[in-house]
């Protein structure tokens, strides 16, 4: 199977075709995002992105759209076509009886029902396979559902903001006081994104977030699954975080006891030494489905996903306010000397949000 | 006098004068910086900057470089020229005896000795004078020399640093450990265009700055004065900031004894409610030529002088480091309440300083 050798016309549709893939981004989860483009050299017959769960996949409606023109024409898919029968039949066998003479992918699926066969499929019928085109922008789109196939944990971000005199909220509710509008509604694009939001008991208590998505227009989204960290079922009865349709789930300790009658879903997970095991939260959200979570939730909650190292991404949202009255010096001897052992990332994106700066950031390659 | 009407021509020629002029920031002062293009038409026939205070003056250096071309030309200058016999001759006068025809300046001086003088005698000369073509610019460019002259203050800007998680370093010595090597070489630039870099007695004793300019190369500057506000002169008998060429003041309160034989500077500054008067602070600092400050100081006194809206910039760099283990939640209910009367700035900019983001930050229009 070729990997190299593109030309500048598949990497015009391969570009294409990922733009496409992008505008499921708030509706396909649990399932990837994928565009497809099928053309005849530069002439473009046919496009199509997979919209949501349970309907047609990119390259349905890339065919539907194309017809007989499909015929001897290329398809460029972002991610490997699917060799199985889900809930829609397979996409190797649409390609096949659409009559493409080649395919082209962004990247191999690692989903274990896919893996290669969608490849073999199409080659053992004499169509000509080639991945690997834009790869790296492939795997950054679907950075959540490729971690959780191949990881078995989603992609973590974790959304904070804080003054330029180092007020950090990290919990939404606080965050609303610092960060100006455009950033709160930049907000509501990441958590659409989301497969899950998840919070702690403190926050619930604290702030009482609904943790909805607030779009401000019609978009369409799946609303994300709103996850509480409740050892004790402290906050179970009441909160904003129970009302709205998005569902939501209490995630607590073996011993703890849900109250009769409590009409939320709700999971045990382990403890170790008296906390929760991150490892075995996230395990538990991936095996239902979630992609990408969005950890908006105090301190403690946020530090103890850093110390594990579970953490991916940081999107942090500077706020040009001062605290002033209250500033006090926030470090002292011993933090200097933590500073040692500081945590290091990367800058990957920093950008103007209304009055504030957004930065996102990922684990570092440096100390 | 003219104020308008100026050709694509002429806001050429003056966005050249200014950038001559700038060249001058780390060695003007206590002067402004000024830059002077001489020209028929397009074609220039000479140039000059103002380098160092007792030196010509940007005109002159321009006259020289035009000699006998400057009969019937225009001359282009970011400010007007001077009037009086200061270290130098009036500018004014080397204008007329040059033969300019006329002359273009971007504002009108408002020190004193000059604040329209030196565009009478030109005019009184027969030169055509007009002013204000981009005024906006020149006016940015010497906030240091016009804060002094117009407030009777210099221009203050607090630099600091901040990890993402709201850990912020508002000492010089404490933020070398946060932000990267470009950001500790781009301080330095800052610092070498400030009159005065002002720090506390907390932040001598814990940190024990040299608060010296250190560009790396031959670039040459004048070095700002070190400026130690210490009421009780408690750390005169030592540290960094007393070693080195550059001078040192400290400031005190007036019950304090400055030790026999100090070998540095010191004044007594009146103190209201056993603090520090920072108005009579940058007043004094004024008088002694100070253009620009750069403060680099702990919470405390940065606050103080916030506080007072005595701030004009922040200069904050942001590095994408945690500091995880010590993260404690920075706002409980009684921070919240104080956060509705936060002090709200602009971004000004925001760029990338190698692995940091640097934003530049002034008050704000809203709150």
């Amino acid at each position: 199977m070729a990997m190299t050798g593109f030309t500048a016309t598949d990497h015009a549709h391969m570009a294409r075709a990922l733009r496409l893939a992008e505008r499921g981004a708030y509706t396909t989860k649990p399932n990837p995002m994928v565009g497809c483009v099928i053309a005849h050299g530069d002439e473009v017959v046919g496009e199509g992105w997979h919209e949501r769960a349970g309907e047609p996949h990119a390259e349905v409606h890339a065919l539907r759209a194309a017809g007989e023109r499909a015929r001897g024409a290329t398809a460029y898919v972002t991610l490997e076509p699917c060799a199985h029968t889900g809930r829609t039949g397979p996409c190797s066998q649409a390609l096949i009886a659409g009559g493409v003479a080649r395919v082209v992918a962004a990247m191999r699926d690692p989903f274990p029902q896919v893996d290669g066969a969608g490849f073999a499929q199409l080659q053992a019928a004499g169509i000509a396979v080639s991945s690997g085109l834009m790869e790296a922008q492939a795997r950054a789109l679907n950075r959540g559902f490729l971690s959780r196939v191949e990881r078995g944990r989603p992609w973590l971000r974790v959304k904070l903001a804080t003054s330029i005199d180092g007020r950090s909220a990290l919990a939404s509710g606080e965050s609303k006081w610092i960060s100006g509008e455009a950033s709160r509604l930049d907000v509501q694009r990441w958590r659409a994104r989301a497969g899950a939001i998840v919070t702690g008991a403190g926050t619930v208590l604290a702030d009482d977030p609904s943790l909805t998505v607030r779009l401000g227009d019609d978009t369409p989204f799946v609303a994300p699954l709103r996850v509480v960290l409740d050892p004790g079922l402290a906050t179970v009865a009441r909160g904003r975080v129970r009302e709205g349709d998005a569902p939501t789930l209490y995630l607590h300790a073996p011993d703890a006891k849900p109250p009769r009658g409590l009409d939320a879903q709700h999971a045990a997970v382990s403890l170790r030494e008296g906390r929760f095991d991150l490892g075995a939260v996230l395990r538990l959200l991936a095996e239902r489905g979630v992609n990408e979570i969005q950890l908006e939730a105090g301190a403690t909650l946020a530090g103890a996903f850093l110390a594990e190292g579970l953490v991916d991404e940081v999107l942090l949202y500077v706020a040009p306010v001062l605290l002033g009255g209250d500033a006090r010096p926030l470090f002292d001897g011993l933090q200097i000397e933590a500073m040692t052992q500081k945590l290091a990332l990367d800058i990957v994106e920093s950008r103007r949000i209304g009055e504030d700066v957004r930065l996102l950031l990922r684990p570092g390659t440096k100390s």
